[in-house]
């Protein structure tokens, strides 16, 4: 098994590469074509990088991913890598300029997210972390940072969305009038921001969230010292060893802040 | 009296040249600090910037502005320079890489705004036309492009606005499943993107948009063969002799999209 340290110096570069494979293909006509399900040409030629790459660092590894999907083995020792090759397609292939790939490490044992990375397409330094090695932005580490930021992230998306989070955003304008809310479209990237404090909560109440849009950036939100919970106020659980849904996701790194989104939340 | 073309390269060059300058300063710390009002430092170096180069590329103009505000003279032959120097100040002092700047040029006797541009601060080319000299995206000139992006572009920050809005997300999403709500946070940029086609239907309903906000991005709409209404579906009035609010905003290059989502809206 790698340590921690050297899983997260491989996601950042992985999910870097990957990023700038993305930047040079943006905008092209033919990427949002559809493969299967939700899976287009962009996710399908980020996520084949990816999985080459991924194999050529690591001398062994269990890939779970958006396309390939998979099911990993507690019984082995290569680390599980929780890859999103493209968190935010519709920006993507809309040339919206807000999209990331993530990658997330994990023990396949215990389960623990052992390290991970969120890299922008576009603008911005990679945000990853290692577990009890900390969180760094770029090749800088950084202990808790303040919130700087005034936003707050939604998802108004599904039926009902609009409804649900209404009541979180009225009582965190209440505690605070300067926050704004917006709605960006890549919950990877947001949750990264979230952890640097870009972002003052993030507030996803539409359960619809996987394990591997998430893991990387919780992860780091976590050792940054956030919170992150489910949409009922407990700690968010993720599973690991198949793509699966981690239901509603409720992050800052003010607990209060969080607590206030959830109460009366939909869960 | 400048003619429009040659309007527009001074729109061209000023908004990219200040957006070179934000890019460069993000996220530095004393950069939130507020002036006046919603006035904040960063908001106020842009705009000394784009004064003092407006100035030096024209032999004369007459300036409305964001921070300086402005009262501009009908008898004047110089052109009136509308001026968002940092769209999406929220974004951008949150380390946010989403925001812009946006001048247009309007003819002081006929209140025509006759050349403009928007200039992503982080990532892609400006986005400008001149009335009747068609829309470039950088320095390309495109048609009427087709609509390729699925995104619905919101506001839900004020209060009664998630409300406002989520009829027009309904009927929206109704008529095509796959259309995706986000609230990026620079109208003027969603705008821009608008008359791309990246983003398929712009729906502001909050009323506060300022004519310095949106007159460049509205312009290069219009001139790319989409639509701009009010909340009631009128063409959106544009003022250019001081800074005023438009009232709420629906923008499209498909005009039926833009009329589902103001039918039944709160103008």
């Amino acid at each position: 098994m790698h340590d921690a340290e050297q899983l997260r110096r491989v996601a950042v570069k992985v999910s870097s590469e990957a990023a700038g494979l993305l930047r040079d293909m943006a905008c092209s006509e033919d990427l949002g074509r559809v493969i299967t399900g939700e899976t287009t040409v962009a996710d399908k030629k980020a996520e084949d990088y990816i999985v080459d790459m991924l194999r050529s660092e690591l001398e062994s590894v269990q890939v779970i991913s958006e396309e390939a999907g998979g099911v990993a083995s507690r019984a082995s020792d290569a680390p599980i890598a929780l890859v999103d090759p493209l968190d935010g397609s519709t920006n993507y292939l809309s040339c919206i300029t807000w999209c990331s790939v993530s990658i997330a490490f994990a023990d396949p044992r215990s389960g623990e997210v052992l390290a991970g990375s969120v890299a922008p397409v576009y603008s911005g330094m990679p945000v990853s972390f290692s577990r009890g090695g900390g969180c760094y932005h770029g090749g800088v580490r950084f202990g808790k940072p303040g919130i700087r930021g005034s936003i707050i992230s939604v998802y108004v998306d599904e039926p009902g969305a609009v409804e649900a989070v209404a009541g979180a955003i009225g009582r965190l304008k209440g505690l605070r009038r300067g926050f704004k809310v917006r709605s960006l479209g890549s919950a990877a990237l947001e949750l990264a921001y979230t952890a640097l404090g870009y972002i003052a909560v993030f507030v996803d109440l539409r359960a619809r969230l996987r394990n591997i849009d998430v893991a990387a950036a919780v992860g780091a939100i976590r050792e940054c010292g956030g919170v992150v919970m489910d949409g009922r106020g407990y700690p968010l659980r993720i599973g690991v060893w198949s793509v699966e849904r981690v239901g509603s996701v409720v992050a800052s790194l003010d607990e209060t802040l969080a607590r206030i989104a959830v109460e009366g939340g939909s869960g």
